[in-house]
């Protein structure tokens, strides 16, 4: 299964008055993650919308929080294609300080067409699942 | 069990390019769900913070998004404690345009001392769980 | 000229490691102000990009910051038409505890329609330039 | 005068409905700049926070915006320090994709120390005005 890893160093506004970073950043790290990820395969996101109006919203989002993270932190953040089904398919994502794993969650995305009024998932195309590195 | 309801209308910053909610704003209206509701039962997180050290820390938080919302939509915001234990609380959140259910997850948090160097999980204190409408 | 007076109270999320209010909220809030007054002369944003394809882009921000801004304050945030030319618009943001400035600001805005593949300036309409109060 | 450049390719989550970047971000990116540059010559901001208790809040932020900057684009944010008096200083950020001029701005900030009840601003210590590379 596909994986990237990106580095990312915690900035100033992603903490909150105790110190810590505020959490639902976490999850725009993982956006960025996928972001990457697809990138890395050679179907970034921005082309993915504007050539052919496919977007990848959330069916479902989760993290699980094991250590707090702070200012200036250099996380590894590791996302790996855990699932690939005909409309949806599930990413994890590992955030990791050195080794210590930090949090892990996982998004679950739905391949959606905004060509007409509506959005409205359609098949994964085979050359993406190829490239995800699965056929089910 | 305590509950609490709040309105949001969606700002122009919370979308994104597909003209959609960016889901981890969805996590920012939980943190003020669940802000609004302590300060509700007598407990602002502002006091409880500066008076007492006490933060809520998350251990795990998930969403799952059942219809895409837009700029400008009139959200209600319906967060419900669902379990109180010894140190740790579930608090759900469920995300509403007029009857329609858009998003529904919960919070999973710590009642956490910042007074000494590390943050340590304490005992919920019996007046805060009474207000919180439970002993178990 | 139109005036129009919103409340915010301050998010756990809008703060930083210092305590105090990171400041590119104080512009996420302007945009507020201004969408809200767009709102009550009847052209609400969400309106006049979904049907006109206009929308309102920035050509210059400013803000001067005199006092910290902390945790559950509550906002009010006054937002004064200043000056509109013939494309363009002039917004001051002024940022109120009690009766304490905290900050103020402006913004300075094009009246842009976003129907072409280029987004280019248009001359605001007559109606607007009257609900705002003003024909030059 | 000391200067720094970064790179930041521009997240999903930064853009709104229009499909361009929301402009509170731009800031966002300034403060970045500024630790980025802080970080270079020896003082990162969290080290200065945590162990002498200095922040550096702002006094005022300025953007003047000239071309739209979308979803994927690799900005180069050059940061340069443009005034030192014995309190305050000025920065200044400038933001290109290639050898295009997209927005320019500037931040002006306190040396404050965060060890009292109340901020206060104090002298940019000598070493510090040394390592930014002027005297006045």
């Amino acid at each position: 299964m596909y994986q990237n890893q990106m580095n990312y160093k915690v900035a100033w506004g992603d903490t909150d008055a105790a110190g810590i970073v505020f959490y639902p950043n976490f999850y725009n790290w993982m956006v960025n993650g996928t972001n990457e990820l697809f990138d890395a395969i050679g179907y970034p996101a921005s082309k993915l919308f504007a050539e052919e109006k496919i977007g990848l919203p959330l069916l479902e989002t989760f993290c699980s929080f094991k250590s707090p993270v702070f200012f200036e932190d250099n996380l590894q953040i590791v996302s790996i294609i855990k699932e690939i089904h005909d409309k949806v398919f599930k990413i994890s994502h590992q955030f990791f300080r050195n080794e210590t794993l930090l949090a892990e969650g996982y998004e679950l995305r739905a391949w959606t067409s905004f060509a007409a009024d509506k959005p409205k998932a359609v098949s994964i195309p085979d050359q993406v699942r190829d490239a995800l590195g699965k056929r089910d």
